[in-house]
């Protein structure tokens, strides 16, 4: 009995009305995780409360053999192991990653994939030689176009065999911040985020963040390959050429007040004042404003910033909320210094990605 | 408008007929996760890849200021810091953890609650110090029953607020292996583990392990706590007092040979010898035998364990594979020292505990 690729690796689609979350879609929720919001509290997200999403499997790397290239529309290619790379001058970035796909659980009908709801985020600090340097020692073609990165990690995906492989504009890859990180919070990488190497993209959502980094290639053409032509792309319909899916819409999260039910997580309060935070981000400029309503929408007022501001990273607000006994629909809304605002209805894509609308926290506060 | 703690807080229930996944139980899915299968590579599951589950919120726990009680039915109580617990002999002992609710979303009708597959497992050398010693220092008295464990974790759960408690017989609390447990691989705990502190009772399901440990009180009576009194027990109807839920029943699980596809995570191979490899485990006695059926069971064959016997850890396995173009149905069973073996088909049982049948791995192998 042959095996036909495509009936076991198949077409993206679209959940029916009313179809509920499929097996498959929980296989991947099992597998990557979100973060739990209450890490929220602490500016740096450590491995295990970061999100994480892998495409395939994570590979076995040998870091004692483990060896990156860097060569393709090049005058001298390079070819480094871990030694060579941690000898060169570091740079640490603050960052906040997003899963692309964040909040597409929130859309209707439901994109059949990884079914984020809004927690696939997480704060590091990554540890790494600024690709930008080495590029330059490369010495890349006038005629260089794009960057393409490419992992270890090895599967299928829409009938498509690949390894993980990603193209990104040259001008983005000479970004001052854009690394090849061998540590997070310090500690060398932990297999799930890419030991021993990965790729930093500051401010853009998380596929640009190549895993297992072994190959950078330099390339004069714009790269054609699944994970940029085909997969991460703004569409309405399967048959359009989409927009590029790039960097992070601004979104402000709470972390939840009160107590939580086990199944419904529902949060419970008693009556009586209660400080309200959380965290907001942009990969588009730094946060400027985080506003929060009570009253579901119908009124917002302002919070107040805290804590440091970094250009990458997200930045923390707080606001005072006085908890009268009943039920209150709370919401946050984040600007940032582009002007953007983060969205307050779902704007729908066939891939869902980028949903930032924001997302109503109900709290119940019980009669005293 | 009062809130209603029965509206928020609702009884266990069982799925309806073709009920799809709710979204209830899918943001339990991404806060708590299982372990990716391929981490099953190494011996040790470091933190991010070892499952959790959380029944709240992780608490805001300073190890600074921590402090654990050991009192109640004793004629010394005890009051220590974490900087006293350090300086006591310490153990370390390699302990495979597995939810009670690993493979309750394979029964049929499903148990509204964590909706696990299989992973929810890992295996980590914990360090902290003998439990026993400390209740021996403390003098428990000649009527003591059960000792009770309570986290600093507060919430709600079938409309009973509560802090997380379990009580464990004194004589299971005597144990040689159980553990007031300050480390986790050598590293002190993560916060997602039960920073600073947890408790470790090798062989038990992972709800016996209370973490953000902060008293240990000794009671004459039997422990008619939520979590034990109600929540894990073994029952076919939600009226009868059932059994409660104790030690790991025994499972094998395969590391998912070849590569996988991104969204159904079926298995592909290309055909020729692939050596097959997993582990398995039991809380009740070690693993003696674990058995392979590459025709979905049809017929079986004895693999060959590998690596070292640990009292309380997973054993590794592996056999040859020959795969030869088609849909082959693997399919793993362990046997304990015991005489217990993995069942085959589920057992079901109303909360959704210790579902250990074995789990069928489907590979492709295409075409040479």
């Amino acid at each position: 009995m042959a095996v036909s690729l495509d009936q076991i690796s198949t077409p993206g689609r679209v959940a029916e009305p009313g179809e509920g979350i499929s097996v498959d879609e929980l296989r991947l929720a099992s597998r990557n995780h979100a973060m739990p919001l209450e890490a929220m509290r602490d500016d740096l997200t450590p491995p295990g409360l970061h999100y994480v999403l892998t495409h395939y499997d994570m590979p076995a790397v040998d870091p004692g053999s483990w060896r990156l290239t860097l060569d393709g529309a090049v005058e001298r290619p390079l070819d480094l192991d871990l030694a060579a790379l941690r000898s060169l001058p570091s740079r640490t970035v603050r960052v906040t990653l997003e899963c692309a796909g964040n909040g597409r659980t929130g859309l209707t009908p439901r994109p059949v994939s990884q079914p984020w709801l809004t927690g696939a985020v997480g704060t590091a600090e990554w540890t790494g030689v600024p690709l930008a340097g080495l590029l330059r020692d490369a010495g890349p073609s006038p005629a260089a176009v794009d960057v393409v990165f490419a992992g270890a990690d090895h599967g299928f995906e829409r009938g498509v065999e690949q390894d993980y492989q990603r193209g990104l504009p040259l001008a983005e890859a000479l970004g001052d911040d854009v690394l090849l990180a061998y540590a997070m919070n310090g500690e060398p990488l932990p297999l799930q985020h890419g030991r021993p190497l990965r790729l930093v993209v500051p401010g853009w959502y998380g596929m640009a963040h190549v895993k297992w980094l072994r190959s950078v290639t330099v390339i004069t053409h714009e790269f054609d390959g699944f994970q940029n032509a085909v997969a991460y792309r703004f569409r309405q319909s399967a048959e359009e050429p989409g927009e590029p899916v790039t960097r992070i819409e601004p979104r402000a999260l709470l972390v939840p007040p009160g107590h939580p039910d086990f199944m419904t997580r529902e949060r419970i309060l008693r009556p009586g004042p209660v400080t309200l935070s959380g965290r907001a981000w942009s990969g588009w400029g730094p946060v400027v404003r985080v506003e929060l309503s009570t009253d579901d929408g119908r009124t917002w007022a302002d919070t107040e910033l805290t804590g440091e501001s970094h250009r990458w990273a997200w930045r923390g607000f707080s606001a005072p909320f006085e908890a009268t006994p009943g039920r209150h629909v709370l919401r946050v809304r984040a600007h940032d210094a582009t002007g953007r605002v983060q969205r307050q209805e779902p704007q729908w894509n066939r891939g869902g990605f980028a949903n930032n609308a924001d997302e109503p926290v109900t709290v119940h506060v019980l009669d005293a």
